[in-house]
């Protein structure tokens, strides 16, 4: 007898949602064309002193990615806002001359909303990230880069943190005239699809974990806002106490709990932070640490594929990441689209 | 037979440098008249777009509560720079225009000496709160805020921490104007004193936490920057993984972990982020979760004074933590002076 397909165990929401990457980047990267081509004008024109991120959650934790790449490519400073500044303390910030960026899935959290809503009455040159295109955010805004996503279901969201990686670097591609980068953007459909085919390995170094409470999860620069992204989904769908950690910062404190047998997840990079990373990365295991590490770098324990820039390198090791999570929850028996306590849509003040 | 007190052993260097806190802040207080004056004429004059914090560690932390403090008393934005963003990736931040501020107990970790450098020469106004003042750090920058500590000899810095929380609050006061601050300011060795006779409350609340492995540390606003510097004390002198986290972030994710039997600890807040923050605890407190609070509120398991200004009650929350988290590490049979694997100097590039 033949197993009934009718009768096998659906896949997860969140590993369907995360195998539809490489389409929902092609679709934001050809259909995002004259979006990016007038943000890119304006930035051009009014030449902003500084940046400024707005976001919760995951959406946050892309911004920090985001902090690096406006850092490093345009020589912009990144300051991220806690909404509540706004909208708890009632602070109106000078935000005159800011290049001020929102980024949610949604598009409804509240008090992002209001955050960009002063920034553009004080005269910022606002923009948001959204996937629902008719949501009060991209209505705040005066310029919207869409993630192209379709509906997500999940409530751990994958597709759309992987589109809010990707939706800025074309922006950034057109201002600094980075053949490299732009090389790098097309082939990245590819790429991510080449990350699926490494299921099998990222199913095997979740068994590692499969008992494991605690976890620190280390990298530096462009890695570092996927590391706070790989810990929150390792709370979300494995009910693991995952805290990310910059792999400088390591050395002040919280390199104690390697006396506590905590393991560490580190994210490799191949970007000019690799050298000093992997030196930081060779000290800790000398001092004893339980160490693996992910990322485009040959000698890891989840390759993930070269991508030839540093700024696209993070997209694809974040895709590995959510395998290995999506089936490290599976092999501790919980279902990644159904943990305890959450809800798909967060509205805070 | 009376016991010998030359047998008796040594209080922790740790609990000794935290009990000068009064004598350093009045010292500051008193000495850095001078240099608050100069500050604010400069700030005056040059008029910041925005500001940048420069840090590492505890002093990192200091930044994040100064943060909140620009950004709800000036309506200054305030970016916090990765320093390897210069120091490994080679960016030269465009920072004319900014006020930027370092802040290091030894003024010599290289990376943020470094940072400084960058940003003095191009353009921005340039201060540094640091304990050496011999340091490279106090030489990179233009102005310098002492902060008077003396010697401090404990790995886990204390008094340090405390007078880097103080140490800009009279430019505030200088700024603004702000009467109750200055009342709050020269009232704050004394509330000091006062939170240092908490010490037997600390203690027995320190033994509830005798056995965690893990520990979640909430906050919002002024007092978020305390809840990281909780969380790394926690690790360091203790082995606990505690981590710090926004209590308006909590619902995305970490609120899972509750699942998991994960215990919390809040910091409670005299300002216009209490009322949100006591509903989210609330809410916490029905969905199950063991939390305790410290902070300037009747009720809290460990109640400050109210020190009249929600600027400086966070000076007096952290000097309450840290009584109760070096009776921890005692009640743990640990030696807070002595953390496995850590030194007191950390130098990063």
């Amino acid at each position: 007898m033949t197993p009934d397909a009718s009768a096998a165990p659906a896949e997860p929401l969140m590993l369907r949602e995360m195998r539809e990457a490489p389409a929902v980047v092609r679709r934001l990267l050809n259909e995002n064309q004259d979006a990016v081509a007038r943000l890119a004008n304006a930035i051009r024109e009014r030449q902003p002193a500084y940046a400024v991120t707005i976001a919760r959650g995951s959406s946050d934790h892309a911004c920090t990615v985001l902090k690096y790449a406006l850092e490093t490519q345009l020589s912009l400073p990144v300051a991220s806002l806690g909404p509540s500044v706004h909208t708890l303390y009632g602070a109106r910030l000078d935000l005159a001359g800011a290049l001020v960026i929102a980024v949610s899935q949604s598009g409804a959290s509240p008090d992002v909303v209001e955050n960009v809503r002063m920034a553009r009455e004080g005269g910022a040159l606002t923009v948001a990230l959204v996937n629902v295109e008719d949501s009060p955010l991209a209505e705040a805004a005066e310029f919207t880069l869409p993630l192209r996503c379709g509906p997500e279901k999940a409530v751990a969201a994958t597709k759309s943190y992987l589109a809010s990686l990707c939706a800025f670097l074309p922006v950034l591609a057109e201002l600094t005239g980075d053949e490299a980068l732009k090389r790098a953007l097309d082939a990245l459909p590819e790429q991510l699809a080449h990350t699926l085919t490494l299921e099998d390995a990222a199913h095997e170094l979740a068994g590692r974990y499969r008992f494991a409470d605690n976890l620190l999860i280390l990298a530096r620069g462009h890695h570092y806002g996927v590391a706070q992204e790989a810990a929150l989904k390792l709370k979300e769908t494995c009910g693991i106490h995952a805290e990310a950690y910059s792999a400088a910062e390591f050395s002040h404190g919280p390199k104690r709990l390697l006396a506590e047998g905590l393991p560490l997840l580190g994210f490799a990079s191949a970007d000019a932070a690799w050298e000093a990373t992997r030196q930081a990365y060779d000290d800790l295991r000398a001092a004893g640490a339980d160490l693996r590490l992910l990322g485009p770098v040959a000698g890891a324990d989840l390759p993930t594929p070269l991508g030839g820039h540093p700024l696209t390198d993070p997209v694809t090791s974040t895709l590995a990441f959510y395998l290995f999570v999506a089936h490290l929850a599976l092999e501790r028996g919980l279902d990644p689209d159904r943990p305890p306590l959450l809800s798909k849509v967060t509205k805070t003040r």
